[in-house]
């Protein structure tokens, strides 16, 4: 990616700011491709190329915009996983949420 | 990941659908963030501690419902990468695309 | 709002593009609204007092930032609206699209 | 927009969830609208008409959805607003909030 903006003189496009966009950017096309799915529907999104071809694309869009921005921001994505995988599992103690997720409501 | 949500038996919430609503929700914490800062001050994010905490952790949440998804629609998330930078290099050929980035409108 | 960002000279934050970005962060809030909830729970969010409460709070925050940018950009949102309703009856002819929805595939 | 709906017989879509997703999908596109435009530009995005017409069709796209998940979950959006101003009247006092937005930092 480096390279891919270098050789275009993308860099004054990408701050940190417009890469925060552009990565809900394209979360939000990630979203819009399982709008209208039903949940059934949405585990076999796969099996139609066109639908495989689309949600590997937007992955790959989300992907890179999240390695850029934390590339230029200096961040080390596997100890930023490491770390929340640990915050989240002091907030989500196993007894206390097995079987209920977050929601609005704290008491389902 | 996995483990972390057989514990919880969190696997009926994980639908794809319901995974990539949770993702465009994590990018849009990260966008606010952003949202009132001026471009330079995006640039020093980090410089602050409790804005470098909470764009780690966002960073992360995103990218964990991002392989979290992948692993349930069996995406290789490197070879989707790969494939896109490829369309992507030759959607913007360099000599075309030097110094101006997609727009709404194509002719800066 | 304009008084509301007047009294607490906020017009600096208040660009099209920061509007942008909080419109679709506070967008986000409402999806993680439903994110973990099925289509029926969904259906009848408003009967908790927390889940509407919560509901009404987001739909506020869009559609003030909506009114805000428009305002700012000289927007006639009911204009914009009755627009964009020819545009897509044209695009959606009765016939063609009874019982399906736009998706990724347009042939279900 | 109910008769644009029932006449093509799209009522099994139109879920406060998926409506909550399509709307989402469309902030991301009004996103995307302003993600490599300078501040300065976000400002003369109306003066050219190809941008004026994308960002006036998104406005249009997210005030539909909105209205339209409002209509179904019976919110009143006259009302939604004017509740939620006053929370943030007695959340943002002018004299505290005066000269600095919310942020990840309470403390600019």
């Amino acid at each position: 990616m480096r390279t891919f903006v270098q050789e275009r003189e993308w860099e004054p496009f990408h701050t940190p700011k417009n890469l925060a966009m552009a990565l809900s950017g394209e979360a939000g096309e990630l979203t819009e491709l399982f709008q209208w799915l039903t949940t059934e529907e949405s585990w076999v999104i796969m099996d139609d190329a066109a639908g495989a071809e689309a949600v590997c694309d937007e992955i790959a869009d989300i992907l890179m915009y999240l390695l850029r921005i934390s590339d230029l921001l200096h961040i080390d994505v596997a100890a930023a996983v490491a770390n929340k995988m640990q915050k989240n599992a002091a907030k989500y103690p196993v007894e206390e949420f097995r079987g209920r997720a977050r929601r609005y409501i704290e008491h389902p």
